[in-house]
């Protein structure tokens, strides 16, 4: 093939990017599959109708750049969550890009970047300190308790002390569930002098109040980042989307790449908006799986960590390697995310989760067995 | 509206921002749009149809994540590079974005970076120093000769000297419009160390052979970006990729956001792919329009820089700012790029072109009087 007489340790690759793999869980095809927190319901058939439509719509101006500042999916986003908030916001309060990643990038370029520091507590989500080093952010970290919670006087003060210029805080935290309390939140804003973003990407699966409902205390210091992959069921898509004040969008149009939002993407996401309240009806019926997941895994003696979001941490394992295997060769694919002891579960369709019972169910026994 | 007292300059921004504006042409609804070189020819109904279909089938599994390494997509970008050039490559051998702004970035970030340069023959494509600077590598620039031509025997004296980590080459270049014969392209990686980016978003249009000939010479240093904005008509389909040896492709993989490309950018480009053939006949007509409204331009006195591109750089205005007024002023939106004296136009439809040739008439008769 082309080329390929070169290898990658042949090319003058950032020395801190040597040795690294790419990020990314396995794509495997299995019967059942859990691993990445999507809403197993696909889409209904009158939104894909109405997507459809849109984009036939959109690609008959295929061959022009699309709307560079996505006025209006961002003001479909600002309507979606005045909703869902009760806070009044507008197109100036919402930026949109491919996927939250790509906004945790940008807010990393206009606020983060050689000699400055930003700071999470772990375990969460990979990408904020993958993200952090991909812009030559110098990454802090705090580790969490042994449940995963965050011991919050130890954080204020670390917070005080270290002074990061970017703090993360995720809720509900991925990869072990639990949200934060919004007055938590708060104390951490307060101690702090960072801007801080607020992870939401699982907030429709809680039932606390978004930070959002802090924005307007702490305009030019706090951020809710969102997405449309886990309760939008719009993984496939890539849509993830920001909250703030204006000026914090400003900054972020200074590193956008221009028209980086296409505009199928732009008209899909307005089509999925258009189909909220349907989609959205799939949360209550996660939750209510969510619940008896975790209580039928009680009954077998699972640990299960406390979990707001629509997955599950539990373990414990003695090898979380071998058991991630054997819920594999049982058909049932789930996330190693190397935190050990522990694995991790999203919640799938009734029928999705019944095998994965069945299957912990022949795992935990076997484990008795030895 | 929520958090609207804190202003920009507020906001810790990084300094190397402050005083920045957003990039990207002014987004006016004008009779005639030949300011961003789109191809002017709306997609065939047969595409629109086969992206429709092609779309909703992906739609069905948008809950899903999309496929991570897009490998269908690029096995077809292959195919598509294999036809045009004649070199025989494979799926490893591409790489896929949102925009080749993404794939850009992707280079500066695994090649590029704090402590490393990057360099460029200037007027050039705007974004080459903005994404540099965007990903913290230092720009150089050398600027072209007054015919907007690349002095061979300086550049390759200058880039033997710098020796910056990353040599961008622009071919045809934009805004000027002449692309560099292959030889010396080769001279100029000869002469260097660097990673070569050659820029060739406008290939379709010139009838030199494509840089992706001279890859299989340099597999670790030489990049070929194109994109389906120009000739492919797919400029709101937001699609860039990459030709390189597959050591180059597992490079960007270590920086590259998970699941960037979505589902539905996947289904369609490869729909715009397989209508390859009839899209890419519009390159004829603009290629003789181009020739023709240069033409018409000559005649007028006006001085036309050579172009093998799908746009014309073209002068001299004592005031370019008034004369870019003068345009819309006469429902012809073309682009300023602050080149003294010079304007950018693209070549449009027929209809388009004669409407720009008219105001174009009008513009030097005035000029001629005053």
């Amino acid at each position: 093939m082309m080329g390929d007489r070169v290898l990658l340790s042949d090319l003058p690759l950032r020395s801190d990017l040597v040795g690294h793999k790419p990020y990314g869980a396995p794509q495997l095809t299995t019967p059942v599959q859990i691993n990445v927190n999507e809403n197993p319901f696909p889409p209904s058939a009158e939104l894909i109708a109405d997507l459809t439509a849109s984009v036939a719509a959109a690609a008959a101006d295929l061959h022009r750049y699309p709307d560079r500042d996505a006025t209006e999916l961002r003001a479909e986003l600002a309507c979606y969550l005045t909703r869902a908030t009760g806070i009044e916001m507008g197109v100036d309060n919402v930026w949109a890009a491919n996927g939250s990643n790509e906004i945790l990038q940008q807010i990393l370029q206009a606020f983060g970047g050689p000699g400055r520091t930003a700071l999470g507590f772990v375990p969460s989500y990979s990408m904020h300190p993958i993200i952090s080093s991909g812009t030559q952010t110098q990454w802090l970290q705090m580790p969490r308790l042994a449940d995963f919670s965050v011991d919050m006087d130890a954080a204020v003060s670390l917070v005080a002390a270290q002074k990061p210029d970017v703090l993360f805080v995720t809720s509900p935290n991925n990869p072990t569930g639990a949200s934060l309390p919004i007055a938590d939140i708060r104390r951490l804003v307060l101690a702090s002098e960072s801007m801080v973003i607020v992870d939401e990407a699982y907030a429709e699966f809680s039932g606390r109040p978004s930070a959002i409902t802090l924005i307007d205390e702490f305009p030019g210091r706090l951020m809710v980042v969102r997405t449309m992959s886990k309760a939008f069921a719009f993984a496939g898509g890539r849509l993830g989307y920001l909250a703030a004040a204006p000026a914090v969008i400003d900054a972020l149009q200074l590193v956008r790449l221009p028209y980086h939002l296409s505009a199928l993407t732009q008209a899909a996401a307005l089509a999925a908006l258009r189909h909220a309240e349907s989609t959205l009806a799939s949360v209550a019926v996660l939750i209510s799986e969510r619940n008896r997941v975790v209580a039928a895994l009680q009954l077998l003696g699972v640990t299960v960590v406390d979990s707001d979001a629509n997955f599950i941490l539990f373990g414990m394992f003695a090898d979380a390697a071998a058991a991630w295997q054997a819920y594999l060769d049982g058909g049932v694919l789930i996330r190693d995310l190397h935190i050990p002891g522990y694995l991790r579960a999203s919640i799938g369709t009734p029928a999705d989760n019944d095998s994965f019972l069945k299957v912990t169910e022949d795992i935990y026994a076997k484990m008795k067995e030895q």
